[in-house]
């Protein structure tokens, strides 16, 4: 989720926790970052979100946020374990960095690191600890964010032929995408009207919760609600979300 | 808390997080880090945690640790939000490392960094991110607990002449305290007996939730229950406690 002002995400994550396990099957533990400010705050849970009691939580606490990332696992590389759970986080030039990925790239782990190592022992940490090493290699320090899209497109560019690179990070001004196989998307803009979640029993209006202003855009695997159009990414392209919306490309 | 088998703190918690704006004036965020496998899952709340969702969340969610540092923040330098509320945690050597101090240091913040930077404002995230760098410069990959020990006596050494260092540090293998105020603790093993909490009237009986192998050392700024004798640690020194017993130093 990217928006121009702090947002409620309870809405979609509503629907996205059901995919851990109930409506789908990404029930190899879960995890969501929220911005507040330069912080990030995450919470992990290993278990699958449809029954997670931090989830549970989640559903009722009320956390206001411009940029947040969620991630339902289904693993594949790497065994079950809170260290192997997305989103991963490193600090690098005084920012947090959250990194969430679907797919497999095979032979990732032959790319060299620098000053940051996984933890786990999942693909997508290591292929994060590389794409953040490249970056500190390229920039002395946090370079703009156009100059940042540039070389971020150049390292997923090479990564993407490893397999499978669907990815959200987030450095906490943008929300950066790629993907190699369709991620979709939708912006919320006024006028706003009501929609209803697709995983579960759930509705919203949204003109009752939001201002004339605001601006927010939401990135999932598959669309979140029923009654409104989502758009597809395109694939092999970095996308970047800031304050709402999509920017042109 | 430094366990040799994984040990719910709830008990314990309950009584700390009353301090954070009922029985005690650390009103000002707080945090908690519990180390599960090689991964290290933290909750943080800007907010008091004698009235936190979060904190309400914990003292009923049963996690199983060997190591947990929490903290409860009253603010001196540095705003109250979230990326200043304690702990701290970085990735150095492919291990999540957790900071958590009580104190100012005067002057820290001219200390020089290299790749780790604060994202926060305060005192003690610069003091981290210095001691980390100090480790990168002076080891290239994990040393042994005993070069570690030997190490980060030397660097809290260098910072405690700056102010009060009250410091709790982990890499996920021990628990590391140094303090220039005192700090107290306790190590539970068999035969258990019973405690009730000083902050918060709630009892247990040790010994129908442990085996006989249990060993629990647990360190806090006040003794947290009323009826156990809490020793002292020694001042200007760093003491590591591993599989819930003080080394002998």
């Amino acid at each position: 989720m990217s928006a121009n002002v702090p947002t409620d995400v309870r809405f979609s994550f509503a629907g996205l926790a059901r995919r851990g396990g109930a409506t789908g099957p990404h029930r190899d533990g879960w995890g969501i970052s929220f911005y507040e400010g330069r912080g990030a705050r995450a919470f992990h849970d290993p278990r699958p979100s449809a029954d997670s009691e931090i989830a549970r939580l989640l559903r009722n606490y009320e956390v206001q946020s411009k940029i947040v990332i969620a991630h339902m696992r289904r693993a594949n590389r790497g065994r079950v374990s809170l260290e192997n759970t997305h989103p991963f986080t490193r600090e690098l030039w005084g920012r947090a960095w959250t990194f969430a990925h679907n797919g497999q790239l095979k032979g990732v782990k032959k790319l060299p690191l620098g000053a940051f190592h996984p933890i786990g022992g999942t693909d997508s940490e290591h292929a994060f600890c590389w794409t953040l090493e490249r970056l500190r290699a390229r920039f002395t320090t946090l370079p703009s964010p156009r100059a940042l899209e540039i070389e971020l497109a150049k390292l997923f560019g090479e990564l993407a032929p490893l397999g499978v690179l669907n990815v959200l990070l987030s450095e906490g001004r943008c929300l950066y995408a790629y993907c190699t196989k369709p991620l979709h998307y939708i912006e919320r803009r006024a006028p706003f009207g009501r929609a209803a979640l697709i995983d579960e029993d759930l509705q919203v209006d949204f003109s009752q919760v939001t201002t004339p202003n605001d601006r927010v855009a939401v990135v999932a695997s598959a669309p979140l609600t029923r009654d409104e159009s989502w758009l597809v990414l395109p694939l092999g392209r970095l996308s970047v979300f800031a304050d709402g919306a999509l920017a042109p490309g």
